[in-house]
C-alpha cells in the first residue's frame, strides 16, 4: 500500500478482516483531508484540524503496519519496494501492490515558475501560501508608494478548477472583510483578486448552468475573472497573460501568485507501466490493475481510469475512495480464487464553494447554487472529515468565522523580513551551522 | 513600543485612553501565549490556539498602529528606531520608547549546540521540537538494531526550570501513554526521558517543599532526573554529562535533545544602556526607565528589575504584564506633569505542571501539589489565554486529551526523510531555485 491518502487508506481499511498483512508506506505521517486544504491556506483552519496521524487511524487494525518513508523504486520482478535512505535488505516485499501516491502540480514545462507561484497540495504548501498572503498585507501597510501598495494587494490565482475557484473566493473575502479593520494605512478593499483561466469558463467539469452560476457568484464577491487567458510568464514581480482578443500580452504586477492550473501524477506510475497518459497517469484495466502485472493496482490521482461515459474519471476523493474499496475486494477475490469484479464508479455528486453562502452543487443530476449549495457543502465536508475531534474543531472554527468574519489561524510562523526577499524564510527549522545548505 | 509580547502589548493597551500615538513593532505578526508553548511542542495544541494576530488584538484601539519588522538599531540621540530592510527615512521616531523585546536561549558560549539541541521560545521552535520527537518514534519503528532503537527513544531535556520540567513530563506521558498502541515494532514505554540539571533540585525558584514534591511527581511518571550534573558536550548523536560524584563524564546517546537551561536578553538592551547583567538584561531604575534616558523603559525578560527582596524579578508573564501597566502609567504621569510612581511587583503566585493531575503551585505563600495544583493551573491558564476563541479551542483540546489520552496535533509537516539527516527539513517553503542559500 503506497500512499496514505483517500485511496491507500481506504484500501487498507477494507482489508481489515482479510487474512493478509498490510504495510502502508507514506512519506508523511498524516492523512490529509485535501478538499479543505484551501482553508488552511486562507487562515480559516489549523493544519491539525484537517489531518490525522495515519498511525492513529490504523491503531485498532491489527493486520496493518505503517512505515514512514518515500518509495523511490519498485522492482516488479522481485516484487519489492525500495524506500529512500534505507538499506536494500530493508526493502519491503509484496504479493499485491496498491499504488495510490497521488499527484503534484504540473507547470507544463515551466518548473521555474514554482518558486514564485506555488501550488497547493500539502500542508507545507498551504502554510507557505498563508504566509505569503498575510505578509503581502503587511508589506502594503509599510509602503507609502501607491504602485508598490497596489502590487502587494494584487493576488493572482492561475487556473479556475475547484481549487482555484475556492482559493480566489476565500482570498477576496479575507481582503474585503476579515482584514478591513486591522490596518490603518491601507484599505484592504483595494485588494484585487484575479483568477486567470485558459478555458471558456470556470469549473470545466460541471454543467453549463452551474459554471455560469459560479462565475456570477465569484464576480459578486469581487473576484476578477479572465477567461480564455493564458499565462506566458511568471517571475518574482508578477505574471504576464495573453488574453484572447488582445494583441499584446498583459502584464500584471502582483505580490502573491498561486498555481492551480495543472497536476501531474506521481512518477512512481512510470516505474510499473509504460502506458501512461499526458498527465503521467497509469492506464488501468477494468479491475484497476495493470494488464501486465495483475498484482499491481493503481488508484486515485495516479490512475487513468475509464468511466462509463468513455472519459477518464476526475481526480476526486470519491474516485480514490471507491477505488480503494474495489482494490481490496479484488485482493479478497484472489484469496478466495474468485474472479475479480469490474470497477464501476458511483457518482455521488460534486460541489465547490465560492464564499459565504455561495457555492454550487451537482448531485444526482440536480443542479443548485447559492445558499443551499453552500449549506450542503458545509454538511457534507464536515461529515466526511476523519475523526470526531476534527469535526468538532472545524465546526467551531466555521461557526466562529461565520459569526465574526474572523479567521482563527492568521499566524505567520516566521519572522517578518525586509521587503522583496524571495519567498518566505524557512520555517520550523534553523539550518544547523555545520550542515551544507542542500541537506537543510 | 518594541515587542508584542506580554509587556509591550499590555503597555499599548494601558495607553488606550491616553493622548498619544502608539506604534507597536514586532518581527512576528502574533502575540504568543508562551506559558503554553510546550504544549505545542508536545503535540497537544495547534500553534494558532495560543497565538493571536497583534493587529486583531489592537483592532479597536484607534491610537495604536502595528508595524511588522525587526528593530536593528536605536538612536537615543535622534530618538529613532531603525527597522531591518527599511530606508533610513522610514525610521520611526519616538518621544517615549518602551523596549520589551524579550529573550532568547543562551548556550553559554556553545552556540554550536543549538543545531542539535534546540530551545523553545517561538512557534518555529515548538514545531521543530514536535517534529523531532515524532520522527524519533518513526525512526525507532524502522530499525531492527536495539541500540539504534534505544538511542531514538532517548529524549534529553537540559535544564529543570519550569520549561524543562513541563517538557520532560509531557514527553514522558506521550511516550508511555499516547503512542502506546500506535506502533507495532517498538514498545514506546521503552522510551527514556532524561532531565539534566546543574543545580541541586528542580525548579530553583520555588520553596524546598514544592521542589521535592515536583521531583517526586516527575519520577512517578517515569522521568529520570540527574541533579548536580553539567552538560559538557552536545553533538548530533547525544550528550556528554559530568555527573557529580562520578569521575568520568557519562555519554548518553539520544535522538532528541532540548535546551531549556538558560536565556539571554535581546541584544537591543545593550544599544540603549551599558549597564547590563550577565544575561544581557538592562538594569532599570525604580520606575523601570533608564537613569540616563528617562524616556526609555525596559520591561519583562529584557530588564533586570530589582524586587522587594533585593533579588531581580524572574522572567515571568506577570512581571512583564505589570511592568507594561507601570510604563504606561509613567508616560501618563509625564503627560500630566505628575511625578512617576515606583514600580512594585505584586506576586500573584506561580505554578508549574508536570503531567496529568500532577503539578505544583505557590500562591500567596500557600504551597500545594498534585491534583489540586493541576486543576488550579488549568483554570488559571485557560482564563489568562487571550481571546475567547482560543479559550474554547484549548478547553476542547484539553478535555479531549484528558478523556482519550490522545494528542490532537501530531502532524509532521514535512516529508519523512532518511535516517540521520541533520535535523528536520525546512518546512513551509521550498527555497526558490534562484535564491542563494543564505536568503532562504
Amino acid at each position: 500500500m503506497v500512499g496514505g491518502g483517500f485511496g491507500g487508506l481506504q484500501a487498507t481499511r477494507s482489508l481489515a478482516n482479510a487474512d493478509v498483512d498490510v504495510v502502508l508506506v507514506d512519506r508523511r505521517n498524516h492523512h490529509l483531508f485535501q478538499p479543505l486544504l484551501y482553508q488552511v491556506a486562507t487562515a480559516v483552519l489549523s493544519p491539525a484540524s484537517i489531518s490525522m496521524p495515519i498511525r492513529s487511524l490504523l491503531r485498532k487494525q491489527r493486520n496493518a503496519r505503517v512505515r514512514l518513508g518515500e518509495v523511490t523504486a519498485i522492482d516488479t520482478e522481485r516484487k519489492t519496494v525500495h524506500i529512500a535512505g534505507r538499506e536494500r535488505n530493508e526493502d519491503l516485499s509484496y504479493d499485491w501492490l496498491v499504488l495510490a501516491a497521488g499527484a503534484t502540480h504540473s507547470y507544463f514545462g515551466n518548473a521555474g515558475w514554482e518558486a514564485d507561484a506555488p501550488g497547493l497540495k500539502t500542508i507545507q504548501d498551504a502554510i507557505q501560501i498563508r504566509q505569503k498572503v498575510l505578509q503581502s498585507f503587511e508589506h502594503a501597510e509599510w509602503t507609502s508608494d501607491p504602485d508598490v501598495r497596489r502590487k502587494h494587494l494584487t493576488f493572482v490565482v492561475v487556473g479556475a478548477g475547484p481549487t482555484g475557484v475556492e482559493l480566489a473566493g476565500a482570498l477576496s473575502e479575507i481582503a474585503r472583510r476579515t482584514l478591513v479593520e486591522d490596518f490603518r494605512n491601507i484599505d484592504p478593499a483595494e485588494a484585487r483578486v484575479l483568477l486567470v483561466e485558459g478555458g471558456s469558463g470556470v469549473l470545466g467539469a460541471y454543467p453549463d448552468g452551474l459554471r455560469e452560476s459560479a462565475l456570477r457568484q465569484l464576480r459578486q464577491i469581487g473576484v476578477e475573472v479572465w477567461l480564455e487567458s493564458r499565462v506566458v510568464e511568471i517571475d518574482h514581480g508578477g505574471v504576464t497573460v495573453q488574453r484572447s482578443g488582445h494583441e499584446a500580452p498583459t502584464r500584471v504586477d502582483a505580490g502573491t501568485m498561486i498555481w492551480a492550473a495543472g497536476i501531474e501524477a506521481s512518477p512512481l506510475g512510470s516505474q510499473v507501466s509504460g502506458d501512461t497518459d499526458r498527465a503521467g497517469r497509469v492506464r488501468v484495466g477494468p479491475d484497476l490493475s495493470l494488464a501486465s502485472h495483475r498484482e499491481i493496482f493503481v488508484l486515485g490521482d495516479m490512475a487513468h481510469t475509464m468511466g462509463a461515459d468513455g472519459e477518464p474519471l476526475p481526480g476526486m476523493a470519491q474516485v480514490a475512495l471507491q477505488g480503494g474499496v474495489h482494490a481490496a475486494h479484488s485482493i479478497q477475490a484472489d484469496l478466495a480464487s474468485r474472479p475479480r469484479a469490474t470497477f464501476r464508479y458511483r457518482d455521488l455528486g460534486s460541489m465547490a464553494t465560492i464564499g459565504r453562502s455561495k457555492a454550487i452543487a451537482w448531485i444526482g443530476g440536480l443542479e443548485f447554487g447559492g445558499g443551499i449549495a453552500w449549506l450542503v457543502w458545509l454538511i457534507v465536508h464536515l461529515m466526511a472529515l476523519v475523526g470526531f475531534r476534527n469535526r468538532v474543531v472545524v465546526f467551531f472554527e466555521w461557526a466562529w468565522g461565520y459569526l465574526t468574519w474572523n479567521r482563527g489561524s492568521r499566524v505567520i510562523h516566521n519572522r517578518f523580513g525586509p521587503l522583496d526577499t524571495p519567498g518566505p524564510k524557512a520555517e520550523g527549522t534553523r539550518p544547523p551551522p555545520s550542515a551544507s545548505p542542500q541537506s537543510a
